[in-house]
């Protein structure tokens, strides 16, 4: 008896075998993950992967964000690039280490694996760039009909260092609240593509890993009460949470925050209100007043946080509230996003 | 200024706002995830969960997969339960301690809230019979015609013991190859309840968690090379990548291999061979042939291993292949299955 081989089959777009779990699978397996994510520990494909740390841990952080934005492939990014940048910055902005991503992917009968393969590469730079790899991941097929193409569902662990604590429930009286750049760019990048808009300029998603600029920031300001990347729901959902989980009041400036040129016209177009527009690699840092302004320079200082700037502090009045300053000087309340007007952005 | 409140909408079917990240986001939490898993550590929304290990650990179990199956519910289970259960033995098959769960919901705009619910509760039920919680979680909607109800992606970390290295890579000839019993019950579940079979008695879904029978089987027998449970693809793909990785042979005995009668009548009748046919309760176990007898009374002291049966051994012959003696005494090749017979039965 001799070893059946088992050849590559010539598929040029997913078939529902690929997600039976037998060859077909395998070949997928073979011929597309484990060569496009490139890990030693993704190709023993054992039923979990096991990861290492360098040290023992007492503390693991342990997040999971699914994907579904559309279209797949956008300016600046495409949803493998978003799926990997999420999940780092969900570990990263509570002050942890990224260490290892998981992936787990529901294709459309029908997907061009030429695309996923794309997706596949994109994801792999994107982890190569904070130091991390995807170590373990699954495969489903659904029929046509059933699905979108692709869905991402991307995990990730982290180890939080000793005595790290970040919250949301953290913000103290006098706190001053720090953005990184200006906001908005990825929904109104994605947006742009639905709505065939056009600008001067080509708007690209601001999708990117906040590893490094958490890092640099928890070094100089190991005070800071709380990080947070204002994706779905914007900077505006964002405080909202801020302010009810620590019971605060949060007064922004209007004229502070930086928003950009073509997203403020957009913004007007579509009667979007720039603070319930995603970002996507966007920081806001919530810290004690006597360390705002050395946060501000980290963060100028960082590739990633150019225009950074002050946008607003913590006060007692009304707590649970978020209000905003206008241009004007008149107040008004500053509400979570409400209803449907931005779905399927991440 | 007063608060304004945020009144529970009375929605009972899923709207593409419930996935904005605004409101009706904070309303599905608030209403339905938080009360239905329960745990504390979800209850803080915080970007990602800490978990707390009971001791510093050195190295970390880390495992993913999607659930797509069709009908949502099915005799003996449903979706959720097969998702809770599918990542606890993805992680318990390679001897790691289940710690702690993540499930992020890609929902149809039109879902059923009360499906969702009871999706839930199930979930719950099953993590509690584990010992897990579900710690962290992710929703997204989708627009009608571009899901199907619901996927739940379930991730898990466990802690791996000190000197544990389960691996199907570890198979040494003269290892023994034992099976937790009857196998195809969850495969033929599903499809008798899509293709409307009827059965004498009512055949349910196998699904459990296996991680009491793991430890139980690992306490007494730590020399156990490796242990898998044969999902997609059933007991001929697990033990096909096993001979792969191993560069061994496996023989097992046709005879000698539980399968209901419900499920061998259902398998003649659709034109299956059980060996293809998915179990989500039922663990391979590969050990040396020193400890079979051991190893095989641990699982039949164990309600979950009543019908443990030795089914085969590993063998110089033929490395990379599996083959099976008949009950007549001719010999065939297993081959790992081919094409699409049995889409979404996970």
């Amino acid at each position: 008896m001799i070893e059946c081989p088992v050849p590559k089959r010539g598929y040029d777009r997913i078939v529902l075998g690929h997600g039976s779990g037998g060859r077909l699978s395998a070949d997928l397996i073979d011929s597309v993950f484990v060569p496009g994510f490139g890990g030693a520990t993704l190709a023993r494909l054992e039923d979990h992967a096991t990861v290492a740390l360098s040290e023992p841990a007492a503390r693991i952080a342990f997040t999971t964000d699914s994907f579904v934005v559309r279209p797949l492939f956008f300016p600046g990014g495409d949803i493998g690039k978003l799926a990997v940048h999420g999940t780092i910055n969900d570990l990263a902005v509570g002050g942890a280490v990224p260490r290892a991503l998981s992936a787990a992917f529901i294709l459309e009968e029908g997907l061009s694996i030429a695309d996923l393969s794309r997706i596949v590469a994109s994801m792999r730079e994107a982890c190569a760039e904070a130091g991390v790899e995807i170590v373990t991941g699954d495969t489903k097929v659904v029929d046509r009909g059933k699905g979108d193409q692709v869905f991402i569902t991307t995990s990730g662990i982290g180890v939080v260092p000793d005595g790290r604590a970040l919250s949301i429930a953290a913000a103290r009286l006098g706190d001053c609240i720090l953005v990184s750049g200006p906001i908005g760019d990825h929904g109104v990048a994605i947006l742009s593509v639905r709505e065939g808009l056009e600008f001067e300029t080509e708007l690209a998603s601001d999708t990117a890993s906040l590893h490094d600029l958490c890092r640099a920031l928890l070094e100089v300001c190991p005070s800071i009460r709380c990080m947070r990347d204002p994706t779905r729901g914007g900077v505006a959902s964002a405080l909202c949470d801020l302010a009810r989980a620590s019971k605060v009041g949060v007064r922004i400036e209007e004229s502070a925050i930086p928003v950009r040129r073509e997203v403020r016209a957009a913004c007007e177009l579509l009667g979007l209100d720039p603070l319930h527009v995603a970002c996507e690699g966007r920081l806001i840092a919530v810290l004690p007043r006597a360390d705002a302004d050395g946060a501000l320079s980290v963060m100028r200082d960082h590739p990633k946080g150019r225009q950074a700037a002050l946008i607003g502090e913590v006060i007692a009045e009304d707590p649970g509230i978020v209000v905003m300053t206008s241009r004007l000087g008149s107040m008004r309340i500053v509400s979570p996003l409400t209803g449907e007007q931005l779905p399927r952005i991440c």
